[in-house]
């Protein structure tokens, strides 16, 4: 098994992905990218998605490019996380692209970038800053 | 309408609440409490909630807990959220209790507690510090 | 040696409370409050302190009060701090206080709050949430 | 006056940053880069800068960098910010690199990065992620 099947797994068996109708993109060393559309089930009160929405695959593709770095054996867990919202997620879908910016020891710090997509045009509508901790799952 | 009534409506009016199974717990003045179950449809890949659902009863409690200290015809929007995760979250359900620490101008100060809840016992899940603001719907 | 005193061999080993001003106030298990003057050279351009004095003091307290909860052979680093200025940062001086919301074995997650103190008035003006990683230094 | 100049005096006018012995490296629309060096009365307990000192100078260049965005008659106050710090600030000096995310009317969204330099080579000791708020002066 390589890092690829490892996180398609581990994306398939988490319930909270399917649920906001997300997908995996892109699966490289150090970067993830995840799409997500734009469902009836997952807005707030003023129609565009909840902040949850991107909070959810930014911190999912963030996490998963954290675990590309890390021996097959292990998994991740999020210490923190931290978003700031652009502008309204709305149009067609979005997508999460979350990559390391320094994978140490003990700690993974990462971020993600979150765009919607309409047609033609895109608009980054988060961004997330964060920290992976690596866990023995034997 | 009052703001109870209001933050009723406006619970009601988000779907990513009911996708989550999240109900209106508590509403007071500048303090709102979230319930939400432990669903199949939530978990992350590890079998707990997905960092999303926390985040997202934190945030919505915060949130509310901001639009009690607004005029009636204004709504709120998160501008940024950061949430600490220090313990997996699990049991029968979580209580996000969000609370305003400063209602300036033209920024609301947030911040919110997650327990979780099984039986007898509480666990504190996390802790959400951020910053809503307020919009104008007319 | 108890964690009173490693912890005031500490303070006075940090050059920057030196340089900002700070004084330890009280050293508690699981709580330390630092205080520091309004000084002419901690200024920012519009005449109150700089936003890196109440982080400073808000960091250093909250690193004290995890460094309470840990063996005396351990030190402490600031693994990522999260600060929201609430109100200028003025008067006579700032009482940042510092304490441990969860101590697991990997992270320590901590907070503080900083107020500020004019004659017999005190205004919070930040609240800081963030993650202390211990550190063996044998 | 242009925001060259207006950047130039703020930072001037700033006796933190002449505490710590900063300079204004480079000015550009939507980018600052302020230096430091690593002086003796601004570390921490264990000989490097303290967290303060990538945060101060990491924030004035965000905070900066905004200011390049609006009118002259414009001040900027942060309002929140996160730093993740990356690895020990040592080394000859550090630069921090802060640039606008998003220029919104109400909210300037910024980040940073702050990296030690050690002769050829260097290392990205800390990023910050946060909001700057405009004020009027007038």
């Amino acid at each position: 098994m390589n890092f690829t099947q490892k996180i398609e797994e581990s994306f398939a068996a988490q319930s909270m992905m399917k649920t906001i109708g997300a997908t995996l993109d892109s699966v490289e060393l150090g970067q993830i990218i995840i799409r997500s559309p734009l469902l009836e089930t997952t807005k707030q009160q003023h129609g565009i998605a909840h902040a949850a929405v991107p909070f959810a695959i930014g911190d999912s593709a963030a996490g998963y490019s954290a675990l590309t770095m890390l021996p097959l054996e292990q998994e991740i867990l999020t210490a923190e996380m931290k978003i700031n919202l652009l502008a309204p997620a709305k149009g067609e879908y979005l997508l999460a692209t979350g990559e390391v910016v320094r994978a140490g020891k003990r700690l993974i710090i990462v971020r993600a970038s979150v765009v919607a997509i309409e047609g033609k045009q895109q608009q980054e509508v988060a961004i997330l800053q964060g920290t992976m901790i690596p866990i023995s799952t034997t």
